[in-house]
C-alpha cells in the first residue's frame, strides 16, 4: 500500500551507521564501525547483585509505575554529582531522566524547532543526533570542525545566513566521530554566539568522562548564566547503553514543556534501569569504575593510534591524535575515492563507517572514515588496521 | 527567561491524570485516580529468577546496545503469540518493540500527521495517548462512544467534515476511560469506513487480555486485509508497566518509515525489560499469570460495582457495568457541577479523575468521572466509595 507520511518523516532514512552494523555483525566481519563499550567495561557483577537487592527489596517500585520526571533518589544523585564534578546545575536549572541521551535530541528538537527552522551542527557530527533533528524536518547546517573545536568566524557566518536558527548542536568533548575537544576559548565563543543571536545550545556530553590524556576543560554548561544550554548526559559509554538511561539538565521554564514531551513519549524511562544507575552511582565505587574505564580504554586508544602510526600514517592516510572518546577520524589523500576506498575494505571483511555519513548531507564529497577501537579484540583492532593499511597501499600509489 | 517554543508543543500542557497522581499521593488520600496495576498482580517471583539467570548467563547482551526493531526473540514470541490468539500479523505485516505503547502514539502520529491534521477519537478517550497526539499540533475530534462503541453515524459525519483526518484512535476493549467494548459491528463498520475515506486506524489493545465475562471479540487487526491498521499491545497490564514494554503491528512498509523514528527516539528499548519479557511469555506459565490476574481484577472489579449498586446508584449517579479493564465511568445527574463534585470528594480524601480530562476540550461540558479498581487496597475501594456516596447525598437532593 502507498501510505501519506507527514511531511517531517518523508524523506526520512535509516540512520545509516545501524544499517551498516547489520552487515557488520556476519561472523568473520572485524567491525571497527560501532560505538560500542567493550564487552569488559561492564560492571557485570555489581549489576548482578544490585538487580538482585533491588528485586527482593523493593520488587513494586522495579515493576510499577514511576514519574516522567524520573526516579528522585538518581536525579538527586546526579544532581549532587554534577554540581560537584562539573560545576553545572544553577537554582534555576531541573534534571529529568531520559530514556538514553538519544531522548533529548529528540525532546529538544520538538519543543524548539518548527519545520523547516534551522540546526548549526559540527561537520562532521554524529549521525544518530543528525537524523533526529532531521525526522522532525530540520534544516541542518554544518560547522566545520577544526583542531580545536568548531570554526567560530564561519558559525556566525552561519547564525547571519540563517536567521531562522533555533539551535546550535555540539559535542565539546572527544567530538563523535571527529574525536576533537573544543578549547576553553571557544567553547566561550560559541556560548556569547549563541547569546548574541538568541539561540539555545545543546551541549552533548556522552565522552566526557572518558578522558586519556590532557586536562579536562570546562563544560558550556558550567556558564550558562543565562539558561542557553540544554547539557545531555549518558550512562550508556560509563555503565551500559542496553539499559538506555540518560539525564538532561535545562532552565526549569524549557525544562517544563520538555517534561510534557517526555510524558508523551514513553510516560517515563524504565525503572529497573534508573534504580540500578542510582544503586551503582551511591553504593558501589562508580569513580574508582570511571578510572578503571580510561585504563581500560587509554589501552585500546594508544594500541590502535600505534597501529595507525606503524602501519597507516605511511600509506599517506593521516588522522587526528586523541585525548579520550571512542573514535579516530582518519582521512585518506584527495586522489582517492574514499566510499570505494570503504567498499574495498569491507570486501576484505572489515567494516569501517564511510565519513559523508556524519555530515549534514551524505552527498558531499567527504575524504574521510571513523574507526572504533573500544568495541573489537586487540587481535581484531590489529589484524584490522592491517588490512586498512594493505588496501590503502592499493588505492595510494 | 522567555523561550520561542515549537508551534506544535506551544499549548501543550502536562497530563491532567498525572498531575493528580502527584496530590494523590499524598499519606492519607484514597487514590482512585490511577491505572496502576494492584501490587500483586505483578510476577515477582518470577521476575526475580528470570533477572539472575540473565545476568549470570548472558550478562553482556542485556548490557550491550540492541537493535531498534526490538529483541528479536521476544519479536518471534509475540508474532506467534499474535496469531495463535489474535489471529493478527499477516505477512505483510511487521512487529517491533517500543518502550510502552504510549509509544506507538508518539510514532504513528509523528509518522501520520502533519500539523493541524485531524485525528478522531472517541470521547471520551485515553488522556495520555491524547497528549500525545497534541504534542503534534494534531486536530482531536471525538466521536461519542456508545454502550457498544463509537456512533458510527458520528464517524462517518466527522470523516466528510474532516477531510483532513489521517488517524482515528480506537480502544476497542474495556475502553479507558469509559469501559465500553466496542461490538463486532461496528468495529466493522469503523473499518469499512476508514478504508472508505483513507485513513488509518490505531487499534490500541492494553486490557484485551483482562476480559471479567462476556465473550471475546474479534481485533479490527484480525480483519485487516488493506493494511490500514496499526495495531498497539502493552505488557504494561499484564506483566509490568515499570519496565516499559509495548509493542505494534503494522504493515511492512509502514513499519520501515515507524522504525527509524522509534530509532531517533530511543535508538532501542531497554535490554532487561525486552529479555524478561520474553523469558516469562517462553518459559513461564504465562497463560496462568493472565488467568490469575483475570481472578484477582475480578474480583475486584465486582466488589467495585457491587459496592456502587448498594451505595452509589441510589443517590442518582449511573455508571456502566463492566466485563474487562480497570476503570468504571460514573456519571451525575446534569443538575450536580462535575468539577465541584470532584472537588468535594477531594476534600474528603478521595481521588478520582474529572472526565472532563478525557474530552478533546477540557472545555466542553462533561457530567461524569472516572474510578479505578485494581490499584486500591479492597478496604480502601470500600471507604472510598462510601465517601462518594456520601458527597453525592450533599449534592444531589
Amino acid at each position: 500500500m502507498k501510505y501519506n507520511f507527514s511531511d517531517k518523516v518523508l524523506a526520512l532514512k535509516p540512520n545509516a551507521i545501524r544499517e551498516i552494523l547489520k552487515s557488520a555483525s556476519d561472523p568473520g566481519v572485524i567491525s571497527l564501525s560501532a560505538g560500542n563499550p567493550a564487552p569488559d567495561a561492564f560492571p557485570v557483577d555489581a549489576i548482578k547483585e544490585i538487580s538482585q537487592n533491588l528485586l527482593n527489596d523493593n520488587p513494586i517500585s522495579v515493576l510499577q509505575y514511576g514519574i516522567s520526571d524520573g526516579y528522585t533518589p538518581l536525579r538527586d544523585t546526579l544532581k549532587k554529582y554534577l554540581k560537584e564534578e562539573l560545576n553545572i546545575i544553577s537554582d534555576s536549572d531541573e534534571l529529568i531522566i531520559v530514556s538514553g541521551a538519544q531522548q533529548v535530541m529528540d525532546i529538544a528538537a520538538k519543543t524548539f524547532l518548527n519545520e523547516g527552522d534551522t540546526l548549526i551542527c559540527e561537520a562532521p557530527s554524529f549521525v544518530g543526533a543528525l537524523n533526529t533533528f532531521r525526522s522532525y524536518n530540520t534544516n541542518l547546517v554544518g560547522v566545520t570542525v577544526e583542531k580545536d573545536g568548531m570554526n567560530i568566524k564561519e558559525l556566525e557566518e552561519k547564525l547571519k545566513a540563517y536567521p531562522n536558527t533555533k539551535l546550535i548542536y555540539t559535542i565539546p568533548n572527544f567530538q563523535n566521530p571527529s574525536g576533537v575537544t573544543m578549547s576553553l576559548e571557544k567553547r566561550k565563543a560559541l556560548y556569547e554566539l549563541a547569546k548574541k543571536y538568541g539561540v539555545l545550545i545543546i551541549e552533548d556530553n556522552p565522552y566526557g568522562d572518558l578522558r586519556y590524556s590532557g586536562e579536562d576543560v570546562p563544560c558550556i554548561k558550567s556558564f550558562d548564566t543565562d539558561g542557553i544550554v540544554i547539557y545531555s548526559g549518558s550512562f550508556s559509554k560509563v555503565v551500559s547503553p542496553g539499559i538506555r538511561v540518560g539525564y538532561m539538565v535545562a532552565n526549569k521554564d524549557a525544562m517544563a514543556k520538555m517534561i510534557v514531551c517526555k510524558q508523551g513519549q514513553d510516560v517515563h524511562t524504565a525503572m529497573w534501569s534508573q534504580m540500578v544507575c542510582n544503586e551503582f552511582m551511591t553504593k558501589y565505587d562508580f569513580k574508582g569504575h570511571l578510572n578503571y574505564l580510561r585504563q581500560l580504554y587509554t589501552k585500546k586508544a594508544n594500541l590502535c593510534m600505534e597501529l595507525l602510526d606503524e602501519y597507516v600514517v605511511p600509506t599517506g592516510i593521516t588522522y587526528n591524535k586523541i585525548e579520550g572518546g571512542l573514535f579516530i577520524w582518519c582521512t585518506l589523500p584527495q586522489s582517492v575515492d574514499m566510499l570505494s576506498f570503504c567498499k574495498a575494505l569491507t570486501d576484505k571483511k572489515v567494516c569501517v563507517v564511510p565519513g559523508n555519513a556524519f555530515l549534514t548531507d551524505s552527498a558531499i564529497p567527504c575524504d574521510s572514515f571513523r574507526i572504533n577501537f573500544s568495541t573489537p579484540t586487540d587481535d581484531e583492532l590489529t589484524k584490522g588496521i592491517k588490512i586498512i593499511a594493505q588496501v590503502a597501499k592499493e588505492f595510494i600509489r
